[in-house]
């Protein structure tokens, strides 16, 4: 045991640490040191606390779980302005009758920062960390964060069709360019990327002229894929082909781009994305709710591709819980396979952190409790009367918790919740603004 | 309006009431108020508490949804000792494997009674005010229900195993009998009843027996029924012909049987249950995490069969959330028919409050707000991040919210929760009591 330590800023001691380094490692009565945002060191065994010195936070773990914060791999956070707006409706109606007329007249730069501070909110709630967010009037997404001390990806949306914050085509690579070059070195908390909506509300053109940007700064391309039998008829209509191989030959499909959804593939599509280390955003909840259909996950699995896992906006889920997208994944794919062993409790927490931080390109520095990664941590109590008694932690984080048990969040070594309550904003004032907003959807 | 009325013990004030009288109904800003464990009467308008008299207890419900407590129709209380002992297997294996030799090993009147203690604690906080059991040592799950103030249908199980608590064919007139009488006058709480685990675990004279005794006395007969295809192979092999119809030939099928699971049905099975106005107890969680399959449930609706949700036994789910079992039953039942209109909101809720009532038999007493019937009713909290902005209470309660947002619970007109704190039982100890359980499973 080394304790040639500096004093740590947090010190963690007490309970279950998973580090999911390796995943599936349990480390019973750890203590965790948190030094300048990062995790310095662990050691086991029960260690008086003030052996490390003047620690200015001790946070006693007796009872938790203790793990890395998950990863929300597909999001659209401005989108609770809108949640439980439309229901039980197929995904092109509530598409195209609801959402999209909804956005075009409700969404603007405050509604954006309103829906994603209440996002965050809500997602620190129930211990997610990192969120990707693909949207319009990105920027705001990326203020909020930071505000509430929250990591995201933040990509900046485009979609070809004209209610929202762009307007023609020979403005697309200006803005591109002109987001990632404001965002890339703006805060440790922020990553920007770039988003177009899909192979179907995006031209051709728009999906190179972005992905080209994308891959000069080296930052994700992002875009949903293959989400609806529709799609694929659209997209055979207009290019005669299916919907991967349709990015495939725009050259579109590399390591650094994250498709969500891919539900409809066949093996051979399956074989492009591995072919092309493409990572897949899993969202379990919303494919479901819209009837959307079943992403070939244990397939993926077996091709090495890389799944996080995603909640989607929350006008399709309808909360960005991914506790309850854990035990979705679980379940879904054990019933849609017969096979109740295709997708294990702990694989899908390796989905929900780690996994997730591949997904995003980020597993060098989030997604696992190790030295030197940022220190971006969850607590979650064990004892209440549904997680009682405790035979495995990772079984009760995918079949038995919510993202209520969760106690405590720290990202980047700054305490953001504890004890249920966010320390970095005005809960009352973020849930009324975003009230008042939906005061005026309803009124039409 | 009618303001005669005695001096309520309990008056309800503001929120938003869903009556379900008849489901869908909306009330904003009712009274209700509660008289010798009834409800008396419902008012609208914000009317001065004092109006009423010298009230016992005035609860204020504004921002919550005032609704029916919730109806588990199927559960196995005492199987929270082994809640997460085994995960990820099939269903033939988790039983035969792990479930029933720790059943036969630790099951017994103390861990029986510890555990449904526990699960009547877990069930409460999540907003379930009736629960029906099937399980051994069923006298112990009465005993701790009447100590905790909750509602439940005990069925005294029966199996053709040797390792519970009979032994002999002879014995089981006379248990099922002794079981019936025992309780039937007991408590305004308790109704009892009959449980065979299955058609494949039961004897036709087994089965024949049970249901006898169940049809003198007019008690509930419950059973497991085509869960899996092993099941369909089993019976075919020695019945030679599909459980259904093995049911009905030896004539089990009528409106006071409850059968739990109904995968593996065909249309002819489907119309047999329907003649029969059989009741469904729909468990998606369970059946998706052991694989089992997906019961036709549109199908029933379409039939008029009567269908309640169950969370199954928490060995099998992993808890005993009613609200995750809302959300699964609409999200599973959209993706498995590729058509996100087949299930709505509103109708899960019917099934998860009014209709389980029809389930067990006790529809003219629980299940919807309405004066006459049982004070059974829980307030969920919308101010919360995940619950905001709101549109629809239906949408929010099966999409959107979890069994941690239910602040009050009250049982025959006695609060026996209230802002997440269980009044009639010291939690600690309940879940100490399974603890110690647990480490000798674990010792084995």
């Amino acid at each position: 045991m080394n304790t040639q330590h500096e004093t740590p800023d947090i010190l963690i001691t007490g309970g279950t640490l998973l580090t999911m380094a390796p995943p599936g490692e349990i480390v019973e009565d750890p203590v965790i040191g948190i030094r300048n945002g990062k995790i310095d060191f662990i050691e086991k065994g029960k260690i008086p606390a003030g052996h490390y010195g003047a620690v200015r936070e001790i946070v006693d773990a007796s009872g938790c779980i203790v793990m890395p914060g998950l990863v929300n791999v597909h999001a659209h956070l401005a989108m609770t302005c809108f949640r439980g707006l439309a229901d039980d409706l197929p995904l092109m109606t509530w598409l195209n009758d609801h959402i999209f007329p909804a956005e075009a007249r409700f969404i603007n730069r405050r509604s954006v920062y309103a829906g994603a501070m209440l996002a965050i909110a809500e997602m620190i709630l129930s211990g997610t960390t990192t969120f990707c967010d693909g949207y319009f009037f990105e920027g705001e997404v990326g203020r909020a964060a930071i505000a509430a001390g929250m990591r995201g990806v933040i990509a900046q949306g485009f979609i070809d069709l004209p209610v929202l914050d762009q307007s023609g085509h020979s403005e697309k690579t200006a803005i591109a360019k002109r987001f990632v070059k404001r965002w890339r070195d703006r805060s440790p908390l922020i990553t920007p990327a770039l988003f177009c909506h899909s192979p179907y509300t995006c031209s051709p053109e728009t999906l190179r002229i972005v992905k080209d940007v994308a891959r000069r700064y080296g930052v994700t391309f992002q875009i949903h894929l293959s989400e609806t039998r529709e799609e694929i008829r659209m997209i055979r209509e207009r290019h005669g082909k299916k919907p991967v191989q349709h990015l495939h030959d725009l050259d579109l499909l590399d390591q650094n781009t994250i498709a969500a959804h891919c539900i409809w593939l066949d093996d051979e599509e399956l074989d492009l994305l591995a072919a092309g280390r493409v990572k897949v955003a899993h969202d379990p909840e919303s494919n479901m709710k819209l009837g959307a259909g079943v992403a070939p996950v244990p397939g993926m699995l077996r091709r090495g591709i890389d799944v996080g896992l995603g909640t989607d906006g929350c006008a399709s889920n309808n909360n960005l819980d991914l506790f309850g997208e854990m035990g979705m994944a679980a379940k879904l794919h054990k019933v849609f396979s017969g096979n109740p062993t295709v997708l294990t409790a702990e694989r899908v927490v390796e989905m929900a952190t780690i996994g997730g931080a591949r997904v995003l390109g980020m597993a060098d520095r989030i997604g696992s409790i190790v030295p030197g990664k940022e220190a971006d941590i969850i607590l979650v109590d064990m004892r209440k009367p549904h997680l009682t008694p405790l035979y495995h932690p990772f079984s009760h984080l995918v079949y038995a918790a919510g993202g209520a048990d969760v106690v405590m969040s720290i990202i980047g070594g700054r305490i953001v919740m504890k004890d249920r309550r966010l320390l970095q904003m005005d809960l009352a004032a973020v849930m009324e603004a975003v009230r008042r907003i939906a005061t005026r959807v309803k009124s039409g």
